[in-house]
């Protein structure tokens, strides 16, 4: 089996639109490199990025620009799982051969109750098109979102016919429950385990894992790598602590249009606040109690408008 | 307004696939015409035609062939509606292009507790981008599979901002009080409302209702078609009763695999059982059990392999 080397903080990364609501690739690919600067990998296209509402032409466009303005794929994570078979092949395809590190894979979403075998059927499929040898495929756990999840029992059928290729999962039930079973089955044999969210990092890296994916990693970046890289000191405990208190500040509303939100506020850059439908921004009442509570908290976006 | 004249019994039509799982065109065109042979719509790309499992070119194609069949497109309602607005727009636009009486829309169904606001703001984006006169959308409620449904408050908006391009909706909610609201508040002013299923087609009817677009209507046509036609008829409770009944026997199942399966019993051509992952073919004792009912109730599919 191939090991992969893929850890640390990872942001789904927050998706600029502009007026015509086109997908914004100058703000965005500025993002990316902030966020890297910040050392946090880039989730691009996930749930929080609005990837869902972009079509498979938009995003394969994002990714050859971004990869064209000099950002290197190795730190680059995006989804590609789509309802579509022939999506989800293409886009995984374009992402190996521009040679990101590895893909997050949501199960085609739409029909529900479906079987582990229909569920294995179709991440098979996609490995055996793709048929690239460097392809790492993170499977994508979120039910509360997209409803079909992703059972232990399909881990251990895919990891026994894949190995190496089926890499990880990002598990963002929201159930720690959930990411330790699939951590004490797994993460010994180098499957890479991510918490989605940082309110589980800490817990996640003392049982074997490699990190977060998290949508908070948009605009708190340096703190929750802090937690990554230092936790094993004495004071884990309480950094863990404060970027769960600062989560929930953002999970009192819509969590996507907060970040934006969020980046346009430090930013100073209203455009971003911008999202595409079926999401709504926040209001401007919204706007005026986060802003303020994150004032009252000291918190801060350093080099945001740099 | 413009009264839409668009009524009668639809069908979802099922997608048959090649080995290669790729949408075979040719037999979906016969099974199309046998349908209308049969007095039955072309609700072409619905949840039963594993839609959500075919990228929009693989749509768009698909489209241009059956048209260039000479499938008549004012018997044609596709299912356009798709999590990215940008594919919903395309869709949408070829559809009105190449002259479908309308289109049947899933609202963008990946995010989940999103609000009316936001969703009449994709309905919104989608008319005003398509920006043609004889665009007809028939909202699709399949708050079951979709998850994100339609509320009667948004039907009242958009009817209002958008009378007559907003024609209708088909309710898969499996829910008649559901049904009945919509009739009894959208109805009287000519907004097409078709129940989910055959089941609910003479309260429906009986209601102000304009048919029904039902799975179940690629295997068993011509009897629903007969209870459309005859509803006022004495005989219409036995006629909707027996109807009800047999659509049970298909309900056992998982209903796709099922229609399947039965097309190609009844067609004596085994290709058309496939389809495409995450969904999975009937086991051979399903098929054996689901074939054996069949033919004791005296289900027939005439012309079928002609």
């Amino acid at each position: 089996m191939t090991e992969t080397s893929i850890n640390g903080v990872f942001s789904p990364v927050v998706t600029p639109f502009r007026k015509d609501l086109s997908p914004d690739t100058e703000r965005w690919i500025k993002h990316c490199k902030w966020l890297l600067a910040n050392n946090v990998g880039l989730a691009v296209f996930g749930t929080n990025s609005e990837a869902n509402s972009l079509s498979a032409d938009e995003k394969l466009e994002m990714l050859d620009r971004i990869v064209a303005a000099g950002v290197d794929p190795k730190r680059m994570m995006p989804g590609t799982g789509c309802c579509a078979l022939t999506d989800t092949v293409r886009l995984t395809s374009h992402a190996v051969k521009k040679g990101c590190a590895g893909v997050l894979m949501l199960p085609p979403f739409y029909y529900k109750n479906v079987s582990d075998e229909g569920l294995y059927r179709s991440f098979s499929e996609v490995i055996e098109r793709v048929g690239d040898a460097r392809l790492r495929i993170y499977l994508y756990h979120i039910p509360p979102v997209a409803q079909v999840g992703i059972t232990p029992a399909l881990v251990e059928r895919l990891l026994k016919n894949y190995p190496g290729i089926v890499a990880g999962m990002k598990d963002s039930s929201g159930d720690w429950d959930n990411t330790k079973t699939m951590l004490d089955r797994f993460a010994g044999s180098g499957f890479g385990v991510f918490a989605g969210s940082e309110s589980f990092l800490l817990a996640t890296l003392r049982h074997g894992g490699k990190g977060c994916i998290s949508a908070t990693a948009n605009v708190n970046p340096s703190a929750i790598h802090q937690l990554f890289a230092n936790w094993r000191s004495p004071d884990a405990d309480r950094m863990q602590a404060d970027l769960t208190a600062l989560r929930a500040v953002f999970q009192k509303y819509f969590v996507i249009s907060a970040l934006k939100a969020t980046v346009a506020n430090y930013g100073n850059d209203p455009e971003w606040g911008r999202v595409r439908p079926p999401l709504v921004e926040l209001t401007k009442e919204q706007q005026d109690a986060l802003a303020a509570e994150l004032k009252a908290r000291g918190f801060a976006m350093a080099g945001l408008r740099g």
